[in-house]
């Protein structure tokens, strides 16, 4: 019986498997379409895939993934340079930007700390954000790490040490997502949301 | 506002939303995955795109693709080489052999004709597989193009070409399938599978 595709195609095929969210079923039409693909595009394809890991660079200031450096964000005369926000994720940095409100600078930590996961303060950038707050233009460090055990131990362990300087430090509020519905909110949301009500 | 990535990686990501199935969102998890390989693993990744591009050949005999000409199955002295399959896609040979029921040959037609779409008798292989009929090795023509309009016609029109030289054409049954439901099965499927009932 011949139950497989030839080395190339299985080779290739395998490739896809190995991307988040991509069974084998999908990775056989991601295969095949590369197939039908023209010489030139299978090409081109192959050469995004080297060009965007051969050029991919960290901004030396907020750890943003660029292909400038100092990124964009940071070399913006626009941008109120006393404000940092801090997020786990370069993705974090976008959703950010997408609500047209903020116009602080940001810092990318590249993780949460996760003990269970042996990631401590040091395998983060951390250290990085502290020295960024050396010469007193910072006058805001907001929390944006994600609202799980993780990212909520990352923000206690940051605020601790930066309260001391001076600095005001706040946490992005939780609480029920817009569109929510209290009766299939869960109780910790719901608690938060609770703890963060505000006069109106 | 920065609400894309830098130019690399928007790249790589519009590359990846020219799959199909591939949205946005999963472009971006499948391009920062990228730029999370290795360098040599990105690499490898992108080779093996070229190489599956390069290396694709099409059996001399039935279409099928293969990194050898002719094609392992065509090749192979197990074969039983009076009888042949007549599939429209590359996909459908894998799904055949995983039967291990079926020890013929295979022609691969590359497509259904669809005059919808402009492709006439001419645009497939169909005279690629009357010319394996020339020497009276094959007894059976299996035509198992899919049961739509396309296959249908592609399989009645390949029958009425065959029939006269004295060869036996049958066609795949179609029914209900094995763990299907009569309630929820279709009108067609449920004539179809009245129309190929059979004694037991």
């Amino acid at each position: 019986m011949i139950d497989s595709y030839s080395k190339s195609i299985t080779n290739l095929i395998e490739e896809f498997e190995k991307f988040p969210s991509i069974g084998h079923k999908t990775a056989v039409r991601m295969a095949f379409h590369v197939l039908n693909l023209s010489e030139q595009d299978a090409q081109d394809f192959a050469m995004s895939i080297i060009n965007a890991k051969k050029n991919l660079k960290y901004c030396d200031k907020c750890f943003n993934i660029t292909d400038n450096n100092p990124c964009d964000i940071c070399a913006s005369p626009k941008r109120d340079i006393s404000t940092i926000c801090v997020v786990q994720d370069v993705k974090d940095i976008i959703a950010m930007e997408r609500t047209h409100e903020y116009k602080g600078l940001y810092h990318v930590l590249h993780g949460a700390i996760s003990p269970m996961n042996g990631i401590g303060p040091n395998d983060i950038k951390i250290k990085e954000l502290l020295d960024r707050l050396k010469d007193d233009t910072v006058k805001e460090i907001i929390l944006a790490t994600n609202p799980n055990i993780e990212g909520e131990a990352t923000a206690m362990y940051i605020a601790k040490l930066i309260n001391p300087l001076g600095i005001e430090v706040t946490r992005i509020a939780h609480g029920i997502p817009i569109g929510g519905d209290i009766e299939y909110t869960d109780e910790v949301t719901l608690c938060k949301a609770l703890e963060g009500r505000r006069k109106v």
